[in-house]
């Protein structure tokens, strides 16, 4: 039998030859390492019996779809673990998700964090029995018959839903489970796993049917690469923005307002005031104009839009006013075009960069909302970009170095871009979307930033670019979005008048840089820790006294820093030094100015920073230009 | 017969005396002067029959009074040529407005220019032929007899509406008019009038009734009273912020969007970014917190706010979110409460001042909307003091002085306070309104505000002061609102832990400087008839060149100014100088920098002011520090 390698090499192997022996003829070492095997194209267990002229991929631990199998056998390992502990427990799915995998079960108590304990030591005993794991195809009707027997309906509801003539299960000692596969050889291979929460999960994620008993976990390949997950997990947990947004007090949401509904309380204000205020600023200097528009339309301009027929059930139900429908808008757009069509605009006024801090609102289901990363109602750092098809380039260029400068203030500096081309159903002639397209391709590898292409990922009205951020611990984040669209302008008729005199459709782009203020607040949070750079942080120094001796002259000390524009709150309560220490640690504030009676005899200030260094007996002035300093520079150090 | 005069003395006369020999006896100059009189606190015609022991005030033109019945009798007068000029035409009513009177008329047709010219001549006739203008008192069936003879059915249907048994008419000549009075004792007193306007009116504004035709007109005793009121009108209608907010390209309103929903353009918006970050500035400075809250909030909250039961009539119909009801807010106050609930608060956390630029949404009948200042959809420059009671003194005080610092930094320097106190139906014990409203008082006496009282005129919830501020013409604005809240705080169990350890209910206090920001908008575009000072002014610098030889040094220029963070703009067209200035001028831009072939030589520029003042060849760093001093400083000047 003739089997083709990926890099186009042919070789022979027995006529009853599966994946492995394939392994085996290119080398011992990767027949050790081979888990699976891609074959014409699909995913196939590593004894896959192979036919002639089929074309074989080895796949190892270093694939990237690896993982996904491992995972999915670690499920496989942990609902055999729970039907051996807990008798009356039927399984439903099992999927791999981000980083991991889980297992909803049918069991009308949640699972303890000692049954966790308990499942985890099960799973290590059966990976021990290496016990093989095999796939059989069997008729629907003998499937069913099996499940039957075990007494497993939602294998059977499943089944039942199953269009083909054959289904496939594996088979693990007295477990198996209804699978397409692929999966590891023998649970033997599996090592490195962990059961990290439960959680309940309506089947289908249907309220109105049965609540079951979720429990995720995580598995690698290597003991490192656990710890190395575990670590970041933990380190994740520790800077989740709900619990810094709590303890800090920086923004929550009440039952009595809605979900999703955030409401940012000082200190959090206090930075997205800093944040508009530097965003603005930017922007008029990069030659863009603001604008504020309502927040509500009436239902005519969303009909012309195309948002009531495409887009409705992401928009909330219409109010009446005087007999007219009125929507909370989802997005800015058709007031921006509207303002574009209230004259006659001629190439001359060409381009126009119009952006504005424009709060939209938007239907999501309860169950997805996250904090500050998935809400309701949120403030797009929007913008508009009209011009010709000339200028778009430069245009496209412009915006990507100015998302560059923007990540970079605020303390990102690992950016990754990803250029979505045209799918099969959109609008807009192809010239278009060529020179759209290309325009993207260029300006992204002018700026430097690394990037993938999506072929056919568009949206149906034009290519985009999207960014990814990295944080301090090596989360991407999708923020920046830059998105042509060859709808909107066609729809409201947009034109210019050309040099030619004739009337022309421009280009539109709609971009955003943050993505969203809360959604870049949430991102922005967890990157800190809530130990936010001096620029941001909401009070930036906190005066402690060691005694009432020092009132006058820390009040003094208070006065003074005020003037000059620092964010400055003083602890003057009759509370140990220690305590108040403490206290300004807990909330995160970068500086904290210790006055005892040295100090008010020097005339001197000695300051105490957030990562526990001293600075003793300043010069007060030499000390508010440090201050000044690093706030000017947008420093993300605490002393310069 | 003894008559009572309003000094207390007491005078004789005869016994058939009528309020003019009242007049008479005090004085032949008063008598001259009498248009009518108060007897007993009611005004009556001066030809009024007293009885004895009447008290009686003789009105003259100077009384606030007198300027209202000149003006009715003109409005009868105005019925009466018209009647004259046309057959068929039924008057309907006519009453008295600030600075002037209308009457609506059932006419099929609109009354044009020249009907105004013909109607105001006949007046000067009717006027000269000095008829007696005299009341008389008749039964109702005599009046609807009257009127049924002239066919005047809309008067037959006010008669039937009113309770008592008798009615009053008034008679000039062949016109009757039944009417309340009093009236000038006849037409010959009437001089100085003239007819504005017209418009269409819905009889008793419904929509469903006839269209009727409305005459706008004025009156006054003095010629130049008259002409200065015109010329006012004149002034007034030049700066008329609908017409420069579309000339300038300030703001507008779209039919597709709804009326009454402001679009901001990018001029409008440039200002209003200044405005706002001049406000943050200063409430920060002032010890404000700012607060973000959402647009939208659930039932819950409007249900424990009180506005479903009290103020539904002025939010729109809630959206359907998930089963629940959520409306658009009318006001932030039950947001900020929330945050204020979100955790114990104790004394030590007092006074807090959280404010928020809150755009809030509120119903208004599409005929009362105007512009800028009667809109549907508004931002607030909202703040809620919330304090203890020994705070609440010193707090409005700094409220107060804190919006008299505002004003003046806009340009407005006359101010004026009304005080408004308890009324009968109200909330809240008896001390707390007594201290309430003596801070108030006690404040803006401190202050130094000129100001009244509003005896009884407060909100069911707290007295108030409002501060009205007079424009360049003369003009005065209700703006800012400083209102005391005993309702809110009650109903959502507001509390603060006092230093006896005792659980307390705080002051509350709503108020907005500017008021909102779009009727604040519309106020300085009318006081500065669109001509902002530099430091408002959209673009602050027009550059202009005389040929395209001196573009590379313009272009220069332009790019130093822009370094300096000067709002410039370059007109390169290749149009005349001449066409190019006057473009900038009905742009009202500041200055213009004109640069022919000597400044580009001598590496100067030359300045004509808005003013039309020049100041040519000036040194350009020294010309910058001039403009950055103006900005800084918000100079009202054009040069220092």
């Amino acid at each position: 039998m003739r089997i083709n390698l990926p890099d186009g090499n042919v070789i022979e192997v027995s006529d009853d030859a599966d994946a492995k022996e394939v392994a085996s003829k290119i080398s011992n070492t990767l027949a050790k390492k081979a888990i699976a095997a891609e074959v014409n194209g699909n995913l196939v267990d590593i004894y896959y019996k192979l036919s002639d002229g089929d074309t074989v991929r080895i796949i190892t631990e270093k694939d990237p779809e690896a993982l996904e199998i491992l995972r999915h056998s670690t499920a496989h390992l942990m609902a055999q673990a729970v039907q051996r502990l807990f008798k009356d427990v039927k399984v439903t799915i099992g999927p791999v998700i981000e980083d991991g995998f889980y297992y909803d079960f049918d069991k009308e108590t949640p699972f303890t964090e000692t049954d966790l304990e308990k499942i985890e030591e099960e799973m290590k005993k059966i990976a021990q029995e290496n016990l093989p794991i095999r796939r059989k195809e069997l008729k629907k009707e003998e499937a069913i018959k099996l499940f039957k027997d075990k007494g497993e309906d939602y294998k059977i509801e499943i089944i039942n839903e199953i269009d083909d003539e054959y289904v496939s299960v594996y088979e693990q000692g007295e477990f198996v489970d209804l699978c397409r596969g692929p999966h590891l050889e023998s649970t033997g291979k599996i090592k490195h796993f962990k059961l990290l929460s439960v959680a309940g999960a309506y089947w289908r994620g249907d309220e109105n049917n049965k609540m079951l008993q979720r429990i995720y976990g995580t598995s690698w390949f290597k003991k490192s690469e656990l710890d190395d997950y575990l670590k970041r997990l933990e380190e994740a947990k520790k800077r989740d923005h709900r619990k810094l947004g709590k303890d800090l007090e920086l923004f929550s949401t009440f039952d009595e307002i809605g979900a999703g509904l955030i409401c940012w309380f000082p200190k959090g204000a206090r930075i997205r005031s800093i944040i508009e205020a530097f965003w603005k600023e930017e922007h008029f200097k990069n030659g863009y104009e603001m604008l504020y528009t309502p927040h509500i339309g009436k239902s005519t301009l969303w009909e012309t839009s195309g948002h009531l027929a495409f887009y409705q059930e992401n928009m909330y139900s219409p109010m009446d006013i005087d007999g007219n429908e009125y929507f909370i808008k989802p997005m800015n757009c058709p007031f921006h075009i509207m303002i574009y069509k209230s004259k006659v605009r001629s190439y001359r006024d060409l381009p126009l960069r119009w952006a504005e801090l424009g709060t939209v609102y938007r239907y999501e289901r309860s169950g997805v909302l996250h904090g500050l990363l998935r809400v309701r109602g949120f403030t797009q750092d929007d913008a508009h970009i009209i011009c010709t098809q000339e200028q778009i380039i430069d245009e496209i260029k412009e915006v990507l170095n100015f998302s560059l400068r923007m990540w970079k203030a605020f303390g990102f500096e690992s950016i990754k871009g990803y250029i979505a081309t045209r799918p099969e159903k959109s609008v807009g002639d192809d010239a278009m979307w060529e020179k759209a397209t290309q325009s993207l391709e260029g300006a992204i590898k002018d700026s430097g930033i690394d990037f993938e292409i999506d072929e056919g990922g568009g949206a149906f009205y034009g290519p985009k670019i999207d960014l990814k951020i990295k944080d301090a611990i090596g989360r991407e984040w999708q923020m920046t979005t830059i998105q042509f669209d060859f709808n909107l302008p066609e729809r409201f008729d947009m034109t210019y008048i050309d040099k030619d005199g004739k009337e022309k459709r421009p280009f539109m782009v709609h971009r955003a840089l943050l993505g969203s203020l809360e959604r870049f607040f949430g991102v922005l949070i967890e990157h800190y820790a809530g130990a936010f750079p001096i620029w941001l942080a909401p009070i930036q120094v906190r005066i402690i006294n060691v005694s009432d001796a020092q009132y006058e002259y820390c009040k003094e000390i208070e006065k003074k820093l005020k003037e000059e524009g620092i964010r400055v709150e003083f602890d003057s309560r009759n509370e140990k030094i220690g305590y108040k220490i403490r206290e300004a640690q807990l909330q995160k504030i970068p500086h904290m100015i210790i006055i005892g009676n040295n100090e008010v005899e020097a005339k001197t200030v000695s300051v105490r920073l957030r990562n526990g260094e001293n600075k003793n007996n300043l010069d007060f002035y030499e000390y508010i230009s440090v201050l000044k300093e690093l706030d000017k520079t947008k420093s993300t150090n605490l002393w310069r």
